[in-house]
């Protein structure tokens, strides 16, 4: 190969995921001039604190000086790691304007100003590619935006929160109760000091958002998914649901029906047969359905060093290519349709119900009348543990919409004979 | 959008995949020019008699005359769909030279003229994408060649032939015999007629050379591969590996060592637990692992008419794009080393052996110093049902070559005590 050209990229963020990009390309040195078409240096790294040693990073590549990476007419591709909205939705948006290609990792971005960064993309007919924003090193976004561009999508559904399925896994597999499992996951460093993003749904509704916005070519933000966490599972949820033959997984959800697209975060019954039943631990998996492909899953890493920069890297190879072929911006915003997005009490799902009730004659007769009342016809029901004068009931419904389930609920509540409602907890199918 | 381009494309083949992609085609017609940038139109279809018609196809597409294809300057893309090595081989050379792009589902065709093809993609810098010749819907090429290229890869093992694994799939769920199972693929369509192909191997080490072509950047053709086929499985044998918790699947297996690569098709003890072991049916799986990403697993459908459709249409899609962006022939041949392949004796493997011996006091001393002077090490051994004079017994080996196995059973052959091995099967890990 003679006169192999030389690509210069710089990295904004030099954290865990930073760290692993670097040395992947390091790493990947000889291989990339036959992968890629290109040396690739990176030539720049952004970070708060130049005087800060990161073990592996020649210090002399760290700046704290934003213009001198975007002013620098050598630097081709802008790698931002860095997280967070701001200063990253910025640095993003001068850097495509300065003619740059982007990639990106920053789900909380891509999940609210998502409309704004495809914008820029458009203008500067530029890359913008974000591959490691979902699943870690699962390859899904460009499988969505390419491989089963030739397909109707009709449900994307994932385990896309590593933290909620490694407690959910221990609670599952262990008979953890969830505080249990989270100080297990925050000792091991799963979960992070302040766990809210995760264990309330909010990183796999970014998640969900980004993936929904592509499979069904219709904007989705992260305002509109439904979010609930898994903080209210307990043990005793788990242990019903697989004498159902169900376990309990925090699943984003997103479907298309006849009047609307859905997107929700929520934790779900799923069959024990399903293949994402069997995703554990800290693996990540996404399920498709299309008119053409019918099923298919990907599953994977969804976090760590390495297997997020495998992700990075293999969208920078593909900067890269573009750069040396003079295609950059071959693919751009799929957002081409407008579809409208269904609110929550508008969907409908199976219903999977813990209730606390006297126990006393009529009392399952007075509940299953609430329920008929409301439209809520119920598929199974079996009478748990009875003691001082109470049953539990374990209710699984069939397919209703849920502003039936929540009226039901609301009348139950005020009902004497009702103690307590446990849980309430969607089925798949 | 204003003056939106159309792109001519010509199908060889009208059977089940090419009568699916002409559907398909037209059932996303109104998408195309915003999922591709172009109109795409199938301007004609070739086959062999075209006085036969083909339901949901006009019939005035048809032709049996190739000259009219690739002499018409109109017809920018070629999708071979016709299977087998000639006239596809001559028609995909003649394509490429004429300038135009070409898409294959032609597993055979990659599998043994790989390299030849492979030529006319550099010399005529056009594009020639296959993601349809390994795993039906899945996409797994694309993944490989983009999305993980920045790993190295060190593993790709696959469920790639829905036919045996329908197969096995009965005989463990069921207990049914190999020829009950295969009865059964054959009444519904899942084998065909002369099944040797599928049954043999040959079509798993097809697809197992075509990905181990890519993930080791060294081509790999069909006569590289071992191929052993599953019909000396036994439902003895699938029971057996079940109390030691495995199952049993036909695999494709690529696998980077030290001393080269290892690329086979074989019956395999998998964990239960492993990814691979749920999936079942006419289902395929490739799991690959790179020392980047990690574990990674792609499942779906491994053929039909619009699962494999599916495959087709996103490389379409792929093509169009370039042809549009003025960019085809973006990523061409892979191959650019040429890694050592190991001969099968050369490699290592646990080993899972079924012996019916003598049931006299001495035959196991006799038989694990069989094993002990081949350098074999025992992991387990179990002595099963003694009746007649006869016990039955079932080992797994530690990790050893397999020529050592090998010599250690020819000496057990011909031992007087040793009345019959009745099964030799590779263990995963």
């Amino acid at each position: 190969m003679n006169q192999i050209p030389t690509i210069k990229a710089a990295l904004l963020g030099a954290g865990t995921v930073g760290g692993g990009v670097y040395k992947l390309v390091q790493r990947q040195k000889d291989e990339l001039p036959y992968k890629a078409g290109a040396n690739v240096e990176i030539s720049r790294i952004l970070v708060r604190n130049t005087s800060k040693h990161r073990e592996g990073i020649p210090d002399e590549l760290l700046t704290d000086d934003w213009k001198s990476i975007v002013n620098d007419p050598e630097i081709k591709i802008v790698i931002e790691l860095m997280g967070g909205i701001e200063p990253a939705r910025t640095y993003l948006l001068e850097a495509m304007r300065a003619g740059k290609q982007v990639i990106t990792a920053n789900k909380d971005l891509l999940a609210e100003y998502g409309d704004e960064l495809m914008e820029a993309v458009t203008e500067n007919h530029c890359d913008m590619l974000y591959e490691a924003s979902v699943g870690g090193g699962i390859p899904i976004i460009h499988p969505l935006k390419q491989c089963l561009e030739g397909n109707d999508l009709t449900e994307v559904m994932g385990i896309v929160n590593g933290t909620t399925n490694y407690i959910l896994s221990k609670m599952t597999g262990e008979g953890m109760d969830y505080a249990e499992a989270l100080a297990q996951a925050t000792e091991l460093g799963y979960a992070e000091a302040d766990p809210t993003a995760d264990v309330e749904g909010y990183d796999a509704g970014r998640k969900i958002a980004i993936m929904a916005s592509i499979a069904f070519h219709t904007r989705v933000k992260f305002e509109d998914v439904y979010t609930e966490g898994i903080t209210k599972i307990t043990a005793a949820d788990i242990r019903y649901a697989s004498e159902f033959g169900y376990v309990i997984k925090l699943l984003g959800v997103a479907r298309e029906q006849e009047d609307g697209v859905e997107v929700r975060v929520h934790p779900m019954l799923i069959p024990a047969t399903h293949p994402l039943a069997t995703v554990n631990d800290a693996f990540n998996a996404v399920f498709v359905h299309g008119d053409a492909v019918d099923d298919a899953m990907f599953m994977g890493r969804g976090a760590g060093e390495f297997p997020t920069a495998s992700a990075v890297m293999g969208d920078l190879i593909d900067a890269v290519r573009n750069l040396i072929q003079g295609c950059s911006g071959r693919i751009g915003c799929s957002c081409y349709k407008k579809k409208h997005i269904k609110p929550m009490e508008q969907t409908s799902s199976r219903y999977f119900l813990r209730l606390q009730v006297e126990d006393r004659s009529g009392a399952l007769a007075g509940i299953a009348s609430v329920f008929g009342n409301n439209g809520v016809s119920i598929y199974q029901v079996v009478q748990k543990a009875r003691h001082d004068g109470k049953a539990e009931l374990v209710i699984i419904t069939e397919n209703v919409e849920e502003r039936r389930i929540r009226d039901a609920l609301t009348i139950l509540q005020g009902m004497s004979m009702v103690r307590e409602i446990s849980g309430m907890i969607r089925v798949y199918g």
